[in-house]
């Protein structure tokens, strides 16, 4: 088991982060790639001379295509996601609590519905890539893709923050400027789910956030399912 | 001497990279705040219990103004500058070499000079903060406020090319979704500067970019000779 050393990666104009996460041996792992990122990716692989052995999605976005069916095809890494995605087409479908191996250093699947039915986070050596689920200071929206904002409270009390307060939290997006934070912190001031914000007083603010569907919603989420590919 | 967090925070509308360290002890540190962006800074650093020491810069920026002016008046922490950057008013102007101390950790200035005549670079424990001199797989404009080309290959060649391979780089800006990288991936893939690039090969990338002047440089220059004071 290497050191293992998290790169994140932005897509400025759907504000999304990828993470690149590769031990010292070079064996490694990409987190919602974004399609029109994929050459500077799989660019960065190359020169970093790394083997990329799974390409893992927190979800099924609704705001940009997954890179992960190009990066596949041209490396062979394993598309990884959530049993409960709906993607039938990705290599490996996990299972809450259930885990995938890169050379001794486990990547464990936690299902966080709520923004949608099948989020899974992915909790990886005290770092947690929560997607959509938990964001800092901020969540996903609840109000499409199955999603429930009941479900997402339970999720984030249940299993996120029942992780260590020191867990890192590596959220999927990154809308105020805050790269990362930690589960003891989004415990204290995530102004919707933390403090001692009830199931009510939660769903009260996410029924009076009133966003516009995202832009991409009708192409991303078909594409999405058949894992970005052509 | 405690264990040190970087905790990047980002400016969307300006791409700008500002860095908040932290000891264990909560003695802390902000390297090239923005304007804008001061009340998230300063909840953050109340948030996370920290007193803020120094509030450090790479340089005069052209294209936002500092937050350390309201900063410093909210906190009493010393503004840092490099000593040619012109910044009079700064608390402390550090000279190519000089380190300030906070609480056993060494912050050392590189002057960095090409992107502006002032720029300074911050080498803390492995890691260097180099604002626009260097960026990832980039580096600054050398058109405006005294850059120079050819001082900006001598400066990243003799300063930051001669770090450990192993010091990790965080710039100032984030433009092509790269937040973080190596001095030695730098030596071997920065288009402009690293592989075997020659002074005159640089000099006639820079002389082609033909960028437009920055959106806010007549407004952010003199502001940031006053550290952002009103």
């Amino acid at each position: 088991m290497g050191k293992l050393t998290i790169r994140p990666l932005f897509d400025a104009p759907t504000s999304t982060f990828t993470y690149l996460l590769y031990l010292e041996t070079g064996q490694a792992l990409l987190i919602d790639s974004v399609k029109e990122q994929f050459e500077r990716d799989l660019k960065l692989v190359s020169e970093l001379g790394l083997s990329l052995k799974y390409l893992i999605e927190t979800h099924v976005h609704a705001d940009h295509i997954t890179g992960a069916g190009l990066l596949s095809e041209k490396t062979g890494a394993k598309i990884v996601y959530g049993a409960k995605s709906g993607v039938q087409s990705a290599d490996l479908l996990i299972n809450d609590g259930e885990s995938i191996d890169l050379e001794g250093t486990s990547i464990i699947g936690l299902s966080t519905p709520g923004h949608t039915a099948g989020c899974t986070s992915w909790l990886i050596e005290g770092q947690v890539f929560t997607g959509d689920s938990l964001m800092i200071r901020g969540c996903g929206r609840t109000d499409f893709q199955q999603g429930s904002s009941e479900v997402l409270y339970q999720s984030v009390h249940q299993q996120l923050f029942s992780l260590s307060d020191q867990t890192r939290i590596y959220p999927g997006h990154n809308y105020q400027g805050h790269p990362w934070s930690t589960v003891g912190e989004e415990k204290m001031y995530n102004p919707r789910l933390g403090g001692q914000k009830s199931l009510e007083e939660f769903k009260r603010i996410m029924d009076n956030l009133k966003l516009a569907p995202p832009q991409r919603l009708a192409q991303s989420v078909p594409a999405n399912l058949k894992c970005g590919k052509d």
